[in-house]
Formats: structure tokens, sequence, C-alpha cells
């Protein structure tokens, strides 16, 4: 793919989430079977409802950037156990004794459809279905022992304590605070970059990229991570719930924002220095790949 | 060990309880080091306000039954896995859109002592670290990389869909409605039979038993796990909260008991021929240790 103009970006995000979504389907199939219909269904709506499939693809895409088979069904396999936590993070994020939110995708969240203990219950089966998953596809996808245990690992440690837990709590004791842009950073690292930036770690392990192609995966993650994050801080506050097809919560709740701290057009300056950050990390690996070029470009410029 | 007459259960369980502790206090020290101060506090609350440690033990106790180093201190962290996926399952299934519990071994709940947010996150953070935990002795145990993968799986799975999460639906499901024996067994056999079972088998497996060895310490451990809920039940309707150290709240919530179900008697009774049923299958698989009859009896016997 080195060097291709031809590369389009919206065709690749359109086929890779259909693959994203198959992977999906499987997982969803073994892990509904075995639980009450009730739960299955609030599971299904966590898992299904929309979403962009960004953490999954941007897996898929790292090992094939660091030479993993391109046709290799089971990367997805392990590419959709990123879904499942993101999944899960967000229908526990949601709930009443959190950030009691309404909408989420449009629809109406988790528990608003299925009630709270369905919802709580859905979010906790899918952490175990997701770290078994990862562990399942490293080995289907051939890795070494060490391999398969190091992806597992990235996966548990960006969803628990180190990760987004640790995230989700500083994003709720910042309602009401005004935050500066350090702890902000740390916020959003923890809430949203972490498991991000362990996407692109996972396909590289995978891939058995070295280890400096691999912090360069890390470092690239981490700055779409905060561009994300800061890009979504931006269209709050200049788009409509319609459009976002969630309530544009935060300023409701009264969090800092990269806008509230730093305006609207240093927030957006910022998302684009950070791409650029981690753009030259992947340079400097020589890690190329038009398709995580192209997301970090499409990260900030998103409308949604 | 086998044929011993000198065995003494309490001095048995108080020894295998300190090394656990130990293993958990290791646990904690990694968990918390990356988590903010108020989760921690939570986490550390649902580890370590008390409990019998039975399912760490039961594991421990598993393994060197079938032939595992008596003295590998990696047992116990593998065993301690089993207490931190118990620690997740009793803070959330407390939380007040579950069983709303004010106390829970005479103490108040995580989230009663530490609010509703920091018990939701400290029971999602302890998932990821319980599973890590597991993976990460197996492999320290010296576990073939199959083993391994086996090992973490009966943990995930009892945790998740096919065993804890669909129990505690079927449990809240229960409320104000009347079950019938075979649908109390269902429950019970997920809410509390599936971790128990998988303690021993888990046990079995990384002590490298064979698979007739292994299907009768999940017999076993079946066994026991239903005796434990019967004893339970017959506890609530026979002790006071002063003894107990929680509410007896089954009776308090309109839960269907085996007392309620058979009366006290025959609930007794019932208990008595589970574990006999348990000890046979154990007897059958030649698998011969006194602390596992030793244990089967007193699960039936104790009086909290």
């Amino acid at each position: 793919m080195t060097g291709t103009t031809s590369f389009d970006l919206p065709t690749y995000l359109e086929a890779e989430r259909q693959e994203v979504d198959a992977a999906l389907q499987r997982a969803l199939a073994r892990l509904v079977a075995s639980l009450p219909p009730a739960v299955a269904a609030a599971v299904r709506h966590g898992v299904t409802s929309g979403g962009k499939r960004l953490r999954p693809i941007l897996c898929a895409t790292a090992y094939r950037a660091c030479g993993g088979v391109a046709e290799d069904p089971a990367v997805y396999d392990l590419a959709a156990s990123l879904e499942l936590i993101h999944a899960y993070s967000l229908v526990h994020d949601d709930l009443p004794c959190m950030d009691d939110a309404a909408l989420r995708r449009g629809t109406p969240t988790t528990h608003r459809e299925h009630g709270e203990p369905a919802a709580v219950l859905a979010g906790a089966a899918l952490i175990p279905a997701a770290a078994l998953q990862a562990l399942e596809a490293a080995q289907a996808l051939g890795c070494a022992r060490a391999t398969s245990l190091a992806v597992t690992r990235t996966l548990l440690e960006a969803s628990g304590a180190g990760g987004m837990v640790g995230g989700q709590w500083l994003d709720l004791m910042g309602e009401g605070h005004s935050l500066d842009g350090a702890a902000l950073d740390h916020l959003h690292g923890r809430k949203t970059g972490a498991l991000l930036a362990a996407s692109l770690v996972m396909g590289g392990l995978a891939a058995e990229a070295e280890p400096a192609v691999v912090d360069a995966l890390e470092a690239y993650g981490t700055a779409i991570g905060l561009a994300f994050q800061i890009t979504d801080d931006v269209l709050d506050a200049t788009s409509s719930a319609e459009i976002l097809g969630k309530n544009p919560s935060d300023v409701v709740l009264d969090k800092s924002t990269y806008v509230s701290l730093h305006g609207l057009d240093a927030a957006r300056r910022r998302a684009r220095e950070v791409v650029a950050s981690g753009l030259n990390a992947l340079n400097a690996a020589r890690v190329r790949a038009p398709a995580l070029s192209g997301l970090a470009h499409y990260v900030v410029e998103r409308d949604r």
C-alpha cells in the first residue's frame, strides 16, 4: 500500500466496518447464547447501536501496517475485543450514578431502554468476554505465547485500573470544577487515549512488530485519542444534539472542556498539532500506511 | 496427606487464609497503584473486608490434591484471582439497583462507604485485574500454554455471561416470585456454583490433572456450591443479623429460598445429600484429600 495515491478513506472505513461488524456478530452469538434474554438484549443494544468502530479498525490497520497477513479474519476477532470493551465503558459511563445520559448515538442509552440492572450486568459481562476474545484471537493468529500474553495484557490494562476506570473517575470528579490543561490531558489520556493507544499497540504486537514500532504506534494512538477528545469538545460546542446523536452533556454537566479552557480556535489548532506529532512518530519509525494518515486527519475533521 | 488422621481443618483453613491474604495484598498493591485514591479505597474495601476466602482455598487445595507442588507461592496468586472476581460480584450485587444492601460481613457495603460511582468502578476494575492475575500466575506456575488458556477461560466463563452475570439476573428476577426447585437450583448453580466449581477446576487444571479428575472436581465444586447456598438459606432462617454480619435480606426481598420451598429439615437434609454426592464424585476419581472432605462438611456445618 506504500506510496499509493488512490487510497480512498471512506471506502476503506466502510469495508473495515463491515468486517468488524461481522466479527462482532460472531462474538455476540457466542456471548448472548448463555445470557438471560433481558441481559442479552442489553448486551446487543450496547454493542450494535451504531458507532464508528474506530478502535477495531485502528487495530486491524496497525496489524497490516506492521506486516500482518491482510486476509486473516482472526485479526477482526482480535479487533472486536476492543469494541466489546468500548461498549462496556459506554454502557457504564451512561448509568444514572455516572453521567446519567439519556441518549447515545441517537438512541436511548442501554439503561433507559433495558433498565439499570440489565445495563450494569451487560457491561460486566462484556469485560470477561472481551478478555477471552483477545486471548483466543491472538492464538488463532498464530502469535507466540509471550505475544498473546502481551496483547491481552494491553487490553486488560487499558480497560482497567490504569486506564479507563481511572479516567472515568477523573471525569466524574471534574464535574463542576475547573481543570487546568494538564489535568484535562491526563483525564482524557486515560478515559479515551488508553484504549485507542491499546488498539494500535495490540495490532502491532499481534504482527510481531519491533518494540520501536510498537512505541510509535502507541504515541500515534495517544495523539489521536487526544485529538479525538478535543474534536468532541469542539463538536459539542458547535453542533446540535440532532447532528451528534447525543446530548451535548459535558457543557450541561459543567465539565471543563478544551473549548472552555482554550477557546474554539486554539482547541482546533491544538487538535491539528497533536495529530501532526502522532504522524511524526509513525514516520520516524518508518511505519507507512495511508490508512493511518487518513484516520488521523479524519479524527479531527469529522462532523460527528 | 492421604490417609492421615491428624488433619485439623480449622488450623488448615487459617494457614491457607493467611497465604491467600498475602497474595491478595500483592495483587492489591499492584492494582491500587494506578487508581485514583477514592476508587482504590473502594477496591480495598471490597477485597479486604473479611470473608472466608473459600474459593482461593478450594483452588489451592485442589491443586495440591492433584499433585501440584505444595510450596509454590504462585498457586496463591492464581487462587487470589478467584477472590478478586468474588469481591467484584459482591460489590456489584449490593448496589442500589441490585440488592440495595447496607451491610456485608458486618460492615457497610462498598457503595454505602465509598459512594455508588466508586463502587461501580471498583467492581469493573477488579475483572480485568483478575483475568491478568490468573493468566500470569498460570504462566508462573509453569503451566503449558493450552493449560494457561484453559485456566483463564474457566475463570472468565464462570464470572461472565454463562456464570455469575446470568445468575445475578435470575436472582433479581426471583424477587417477589415463587420459584420451583429446579429454577432455584439453576439460579444458584450460576450465581454461586459456577465460581466455586471454577475454583476447583482451575486448581486441577493448573496441576495438569486428567480430564476425569477435573470433571470430578467440577462435580464436587458444583455440589458444595449448592450445599453452601442451601446452608445460607438455613442460616438466614435461623440466625440473627448479629451472628451473620449481614441483613437476612432474601426473606426481606421476598425471594424464594430452600427453606421457604422445602422447609428447614428438608433443606438441611438436602445439603447433606448434595455434599455426599460431591464427595462420591471425588472418591470415584480417586481424588483423596482430607481438606476437600473437611471443607465439604464445613460448608454445611458452619454457623455463619
